[in-house]
């Protein structure tokens, strides 16, 4: 007899191979296992929504679990916590049905991309950010954003579009572009992502912000459904998973645990 | 025949001992130094506007030293940059009157305290803010924050009043508690600060808004010019000191260089 759970977790993905986990290297998925294993003698599988590269960070990623045993949500919350490294944080856990999947039941994402341009770094942002030298236009980048928000075939966007084994058809539900005190973030919400889509048009978008590729570009490149090197793949630490929606009539809503 | 400069400075103090050199700890002003004695091959002292403590962070941190030799404040800001380590910016540059003192001819200091009020600290803010499990009441905060506006003594928020050469008076232009998305900041600006003054009122803020204590009791702690329990040090990893001002028109307006 075992529970499911379903947990929302926060990661700094600066010291790992990302969330796959791997024989000789920390990863996210690696280290829960590891607190899970701590707290529970067994070895338990967890399960996210959608694997991070290395070096991308998690603001809210869901995962699920299945354990044996009483656990009160709130206890296994603090056990958890207890035994990850700060830079892995369990934020929200509750009990969740059966057939709840992190992946599986997904119904949306939203990705945030964090750009500094300027012409130097600040210190405290240069784990978060990504330094591009020169001010973007913004307005450009929203131009382009436009061309590329709704239904398309993304094939130009992504690393390995003949890996994609749902085909890379995917509906981006909104692309901003919008400046702030701390510099450019990018948002993007879809349906689903193909592998490094959003790092792929972040690139894309920065080309534009800098004048290298104009707004107008964008449609021909998505109809060229060929991944060329006109479209730049972003570094990882710029790349936040921000959020993971749900059906809230069947799954309920996020809450704190 | 040397040329003062002038810099503004970021750095992230979580791997440093502080701004003052030390033999044995890495320190801000020790990198500083050290990159300078790379370009020059002369030790150099570089002065600060005034000292952070082990795991403060700089924003904007204003300092000065003096060169020998033909120097561009661009090719300078560019040579020190790639010298030091990623966690010290040097973020603009600039000659400077050669009676400019980044310490003595400060008019004013803004420092910002960063706080996470919820029961998780999200992994990526856990260098750069205070976590504060329950939720603060920023009303409260406000309230007491007016109480110790103005010119006071502030002996009973220094952590070592009898060693202030300058006593112990100053004028705090303003203390005001924000609530954002990231959770509370605490900006306080002034025309000078004591030591450890900052995080002493950001701890004494914060058990007001925890309902430790009453914004009522500001005046008598005031008044008490003795630092005792009832005033706790917040931990460092929140302070920032973000902007140190100086007279415009006998040392004109901070740029990029």
């Amino acid at each position: 007899m075992t529970t499911r759970f379903r947990a929302r977790v926060s990661y700094d993905g600066t010291s790992y191979a990302g969330w796959q986990i791997q024989p000789a290297h920390a990863t996210v998925q690696g280290e829960m296992e590891k607190a899970i294993r701590f707290l529970t003698g067994g070895h338990v599988r967890v399960y996210c929504s959608g694997r991070t590269d290395q070096g991308v960070h998690g603001r809210g990623q869901v995962v699920h679990f299945d354990l044996a045993g009483e656990w009160t949500a709130s206890k296994l919350l603090r056990g958890l916590n207890a035994k990850l490294p700060e830079d892995i944080r369990v934020e929200a856990l509750r009990r969740a049905p059966a057939d709840f999947d992190a992946r599986f039941s997904a119904t949306g994402k939203e990705y945030r991309y964090f750009i500094w341009d300027g012409p130097v770094m600040p210190a405290c942002f240069r784990l978060y950010k990504v330094h591009v030298r020169r001010r973007l236009d913004v307005s450009a980048m929203n131009a382009a954003a436009a061309h590329l928000a709704g239904r398309h075939d993304f094939a130009s966007f992504s690393a390995n579009p003949n890996r994609e084994v749902d085909g890379t058809v995917r509906t981006l539900r909104s692309l901003r572009v919008k400046r702030t005190a701390d510099g450019v973030a990018i948002v993007a919400r879809g349906d689903g992502f193909l592998y490094k889509m959003v790092r792929s048009l972040a690139g894309f978008l920065i080309r534009v912000g800098l004048g290298d590729l104009a707004p107008e570009d964008a449609p021909a490149i998505l109809k060229a459904r060929k991944r060329t090197a006109t479209v730049p793949t972003a570094p990882p630490q710029g790349l936040f998973l921000w959020k993971v929606s749900y059906s809230s009539r069947r799954f309920g809503n996020e809450h704190r645990s």
